[in-house]
């Protein structure tokens, strides 16, 4: 299966903005069967040769925590129309499992990420670049009703994860990528108009392709 | 000529955001023919009963400047599939002349202006809305040039205007209403793939409807 041209897009904004809802909205709307979905968290670095009390301590809201020269050779191997077998991370153990998940190549790529703005060379990758951008209380807010609720964590470890890494490097390196939107979807999860608008589009290039 | 439903799409922005280019780009693509254009701009207040040095002071990027109730009624007869008569301002005069130019409805209707989104039954009448953001700098620089190209206008009395009414309504009226936006498309004028996304969503209504 190949394509002439896949129409790569990026999503990105901070934890907590409503990424995941727009991604999940985009995917129904234009339907599953046509977007490969590919999320940066699934590339953070293997870690299997370091002591666990060192991975332990990795800061997962820094860029060096991923290896996105993984990600940008499956995604111009998806352009390509190659499947890639895509890592899957183990967050209580730090680490790369031994497992992957495949992914087919789709004429639409969705990327979602806070991060995948930073590097220059996946960012020239991207045909559209999206920023969903809601303001840091609420973004603060959901981020621990879902840690509290799926991942059973107490408020107090919310608020010490959230201070010591999740804000300095949201202000250091996720809010700075913002510039280089196409466009900002604002509200995150709940922007039914701001989503239409970019179904449109989609919907419009996959005529286009017949 | 009627409508089932126009598609109303309001195009907010500072001064100097490139409102007006984008404006102008989404009707090239999608066709003069098909969009009823209406500036905010046209509906400054009528002040022919009040002395000339008076009037001279208005502050045109203060809401209580327009006469947003006449354009809400405009909007609401365009949406009917009725023309309306707009008014010309004069701004050599501060205040309107006694022509008019006839606006024909159409599929689709553009609103342009820095201030369409504070009056809440104006803003209730956008299907889509769209805030233009672009750096202060770079937009007095936009505006500085205008000025003193299209206006003949001198440096000094662009700055004076500008940190005398434009930045201070544009802190307190315009830049608040950002909030309201579906979708904010950065860099003004010069971002033809957030305005590819916008046009192949009209395209999509207009084709929607034969």
């Amino acid at each position: 299966m190949t394509f002439v041209h896949a129409l790569v897009i990026g999503l990105a904004g901070g934890s907590g903005s409503g990424k995941t809802t727009i991604a999940r909205t985009i995917m129904e709307r234009v339907g599953r069967d046509r977007i490969a979905f590919v999320q940066h968290d699934a590339y953070y670095c293997d870690q299997s040769d370091v002591p666990f009390e060192i991975r332990a301590q990795v800061n997962y809201d820094h860029p060096d925590s991923l290896e996105t020269s993984l990600l940008i050779k499956h995604l111009h191997a998806l352009r390509a129309g190659q499947a890639v077998d895509v890592p899957v991370y183990d967050f209580s153990l730090f680490t790369r499992t031994h497992e992957t998940t495949r992914i087919e190549p789709r004429p639409v790529i969705l990327v979602e990420g806070i991060l995948i703005f930073v590097d220059p060379l996946l960012r020239a990758l991207f045909d559209i670049k999206l920023y969903v951008d809601a303001p840091a209380d609420l973004r603060f807010i959901r981020r621990l009703q879902r840690d509290m609720t799926e991942r059973n964590r107490s408020p107090e470890s919310v608020i010490r994860q959230y201070l010591e890494t999740v804000r300095p490097m949201h202000i250091e390196f996720v809010e700075p990528t913002k510039r280089f939107a196409d466009l900002i979807l604002p509200e995150g999860g709940f922007n039914p108009v701001g989503v239409d608008v970019i179904v449109a589009r989609v919907r419009a290039m996959l005529e286009a392709k017949g």
